[in-house]
């Protein structure tokens, strides 16, 4: 038992997106069924439908930033009902007893997650297929529930933008007194921004273009470092408790480490590849400092962020598209033409032929 | 007023050590004055003499694992009495007031700590010169007790390859459960080994080499895992929440970072220089792994340290020596031919000219 909807996908990695159709379950027992209202647009969306990593198999529909409400539950579910508003992000499923499992790091199960794209079903192994779309039938505990003061559109990158950068803040345990900085300021490091100033910390922004300075600011940055300076980068040595580095390609790590404080750490949020210029360990060692990776976040740490975002009323920077701009989005996305994340307007998609 | 003491000391970075004389301060208010018994022969001291890392000034007395009596104190000293037992390692002064010596770590003193030779003494600026004599005075704040039941020799290499290893399991939190493998068996990596042990971790050396394993189960390895054997590699993937990864020369972390658990941490505490070939973010964003840097230890984890390897009965395996013997052991030393530390019985050196 399937159901036919709309959806937009990518059926090589040169040809551009369009519209597509794809069948969704019926709900299981534990399955929601959501109305997809919005979709926010992740450089992973991007990156997967070119295979630009080398692990996409086609067709593949992206997006893994979406909000809307729910249209049906299957039988068992008691978490949600018809009518509420939820988001689902990155995930939609894993092994759920392995350690990371239990502990509410489904992303690093060691069976493997069920990726909300390009992943395959644990029950029937059939091709998981994103937020692109109409609809979307997820078990329940794979769907966060959205506060209600939240604009939607705006609350959609909160499912990747916000978690990832969420993530690395609480495991550092930033809070008043914590001096944050925040390397890049895109999709990524604007929720950095936002979710440090408003956990209590101080926040830095480096940035190699001075213009960024006014925004930097209005989003919440006490200061903006230009890393490109080194008298103002000689003036924050030894400071961060933790930067946030979201800059999605290879770029030189070395002179943000002396700017750490003492057992401070540089996480590597969004890019995935060799460290070159190679790091040196110098400063790391006779510092005392570290370079970690993060990845997204779990799912009780993403409804923890849902919720902190509505007390602070805290939602993305975003730019409502249709459905068929999203390959001209994408064009944009490369030049970082954003300010500071396209969301998908999915009723656009009934529009569609 | 000043004592002259017997020393050795290199004068060039291309002479071999041999005899100098020195003079020690008399004894200020808060000083100790100790005669060294013994002094453990560590590769910082071989790199410092032969000025491997460009900021040796000559001439040079290398030497900070240093164990002795007290033999006179300054009037303010309250500390230690005649007699004492007493230790000294990598630093003998720091400014005391900012925050890392507030905390404790020395190490890290924002002024710059002063080390036990290559340094300036804060007060009347002349050059420290280290262990490798006859007696040593340094103020009370930089000396930690040794516990009686010690054997003297064989406690000196706690002062540096003992701290240096401790400061990332106390920081790791290391304990019962805890896995925690050890790179490289050597000074500091068979450290290592016996104080992860003895705090109750599962504790696996990583070795390029087949016969170092009963010596590692010996001092306390429950598994040995050959590096350049993939299928071994593969079996502890996901593994360790630490590794202390002791290798003083440039090697590929790229193999070890997949054996790490999710949030666990390699730490490197042997090695200064740049990451190459270069360290692969794929790993450690994907698997939420970190790669850090530590240098020795402050002073009140080094005074942990110690009671705590009274407590155990903990001390490093030695090969004692005598002075004339240290050039020949650094030739030793560099081709890792020796179980696992040389210590200098400073009683030789009275016999010197
Ligand atoms: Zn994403
Ligand atoms: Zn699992
Ligand atoms: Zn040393
Ligand atoms: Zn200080």
């Amino acid at each position: 038992m399937t159901e036919n909807v709309r959806a937009y996908a990518a059926v090589s990695a040169t040809s551009p997106l369009g519209p597509y159709a794809i069948q969704r379950r019926s709900t299981r027992q534990d399955d929601v069924e959501i109305e997809i209202f919005y979709c926010g647009v992740c450089h992973s969306d991007l990156h997967t439908a070119r295979n630009d990593w080398g692990w996409t198999s086609y067709p593949i529909v992206p997006g893994h930033e979406m909000i809307g409400r729910v249209v049906s539950v299957g039988a068992k579910v008691t978490r949600f009902k018809i009518g509420d508003a939820v988001g689902v992000g990155c995930m939609v499923d894993a092994c759920g007893h392995c350690a990371p499992c239990e502990q509410g790091h489904e992303q690093h199960c060691v069976e493997g997650a069920t990726f909300t794209y390009g992943g395959v079903d644990r029950i029937d192994g059939t091709p998981t297929h994103g937020g692109y779309s109409e609809k979307i039938v997820v078990k329940q505990d794979f769907v966060v529930r959205v506060p209600d003061n939240l604009d939607l559109s705006a609350a959609a990158p909160l499912l990747c933008a916000g978690i990832t950068t969420w993530s690395p803040l609480k495991n550092a345990k930033v809070g008043p007194g914590s001096k944050v900085a925040v390397v890049g300021l895109g999709g990524l490091g604007h929720m950095a921004i936002k979710l440090a100033k408003a956990l209590g910390a101080e926040v830095t922004l480096f940035t190699r273009s001075a213009g960024k300075e006014a925004d930097a600011r209005r989003l919440g940055a006490h200061k903006v470092v230009l890393s490109t300076d080194e008298r103002q980068m000689a003036a924050v040595a030894g400071s961060f408790d933790l930067i946030v580095d979201t800059v999605p390609y290879a770029h030189d790590l070395n002179p943000y480490i002396p700017t750490l404080a003492f057992k401070g750490t540089l996480v590597l949020v969004g890019y995935l590849g060799p460290l070159e210029p190679a790091l040196n360990s110098v400063p790391m060692v006779l510092g005392g400092k570290a370079v970690a990776g993060s990845l997204i976040g779990g799912i009780p740490a993403t409804q923890e962020l849902l919720d902190f975002c509505g007390q602070h009323g805290i939602v993305s920077d975003v730019e409502v598209i249709s459905m068929h701009d999203i390959n001209a989005a994408y064009e944009r996305m490369l030049k970082s033409d954003v300010k500071y994340r396209f969301v998908i307007d999915m009723a656009s998609l009934k529009n569609e032929a």
